[in-house]
């Protein structure tokens, strides 16, 4: 039985999908009980647009914690979603912002476009949090781990002062990704 | 030719033992033309002390993420001293506090043992920057990345309004790095 389930945040640098990632990971191997590996990998390329960061948990130790099959993809740029979609599953979900992706033609197993940035704008007053907001749609879709892990992890690793802005953003994913469960 | 280079921070939860890892990884891949890799890894244990951060940097593509055969350690606790020593190579360094490690029974390799927390105390005011000053000291004996490339990576992922802090940290770290480079 595999139980390796794997994660991938791409998008651009300064989109915080480092963070991310390690907010994901935190919550699956400090709050709850497994293990987690997070990971960001670039070569030269790191220089241009794209950038990603992975997260492989499991229940059994991770042996290899490179993303070879992935099971959930969330794309913050267009670029990256063509970049990075090859080694989405078949039975993968995809999920892109609705104003940031907008070209599908590579789309790869099922495809959730889902108005975030503009949630961000309208629940939060700007764009900041919007790494915040597809990680609250990704645990929401997965549940890979609980509210509460999630949002431990979440107040521990952001900067102080920015607590109750990161848990708002936190709770619109939450919404969004429910919302889009309930319409599939 | 095995141009594969591996690096490992370790020490406990909070020390910023991956902002470290995240920055000698963009300085490698972002700044220079080099591959990089950065990976933190737990299981269960996570939840006790110790944790550690590793990067991979080569000229070649990184197959492999995992550190197994450690070039560069540094270690700020004593427990993650013991924990994760003992996949360094012969020929490696491990960096150590002098004063939160104490205990060189198990050491393997070349020790440097330095009195950064200290030069913390004194040149900062507080302990606050030893993960940089650490990464300071690991880029000066390794020579992986140009000074300037480390502190072009640093200044873009360190909180708006301590850029210049942590750019005094990361000269006390060449400092001391230089100082030891020295005596040996």
């Amino acid at each position: 039985m595999n139980d390796r389930i794997e994660f991938r945040f791409s998008g651009s640098g300064g989109q915080g999908l480092i963070l991310a990632g390690i907010i994901l990971a935190d919550a699956a191997a400090i709050y709850e009980d497994k293990n987690a590996v997070q990971t960001q990998s670039y070569g030269p390329e790191a220089r241009g647009g794209s950038s990603k960061s992975e997260v492989i948990v499991s229940d059994s130790p991770i042996e290899y914690p490179k993303a070879t099959k992935v099971d959930y993809m969330v794309a913050l740029t267009q670029e990256s979603f063509n970049k990075y979609i090859d080694d989405v599953k078949e039975t993968g979900i995809v999920i892109a912002d609705k104003e940031l992706v907008t070209d599908f033609s590579k789309a790869r197993g099922k495809l959730y476009v889902i108005d975030m940035v503009k949630s961000a704008r309208e629940e939060l007053g700007k764009v900041l949090g919007l790494n915040i907001i597809a990680l609250g749609v990704l645990v929401e879709i997965s549940g890979i781990v609980s509210h509460e892990s999630i949002k431990n992890a979440l107040i521990k690793r952001v900067p102080s002062g920015f607590e109750d802005y990161n848990k708002k953003a936190i709770e619109i994913g939450f919404k969004l990704g429910k919302e889009i469960k309930n319409n599939n």
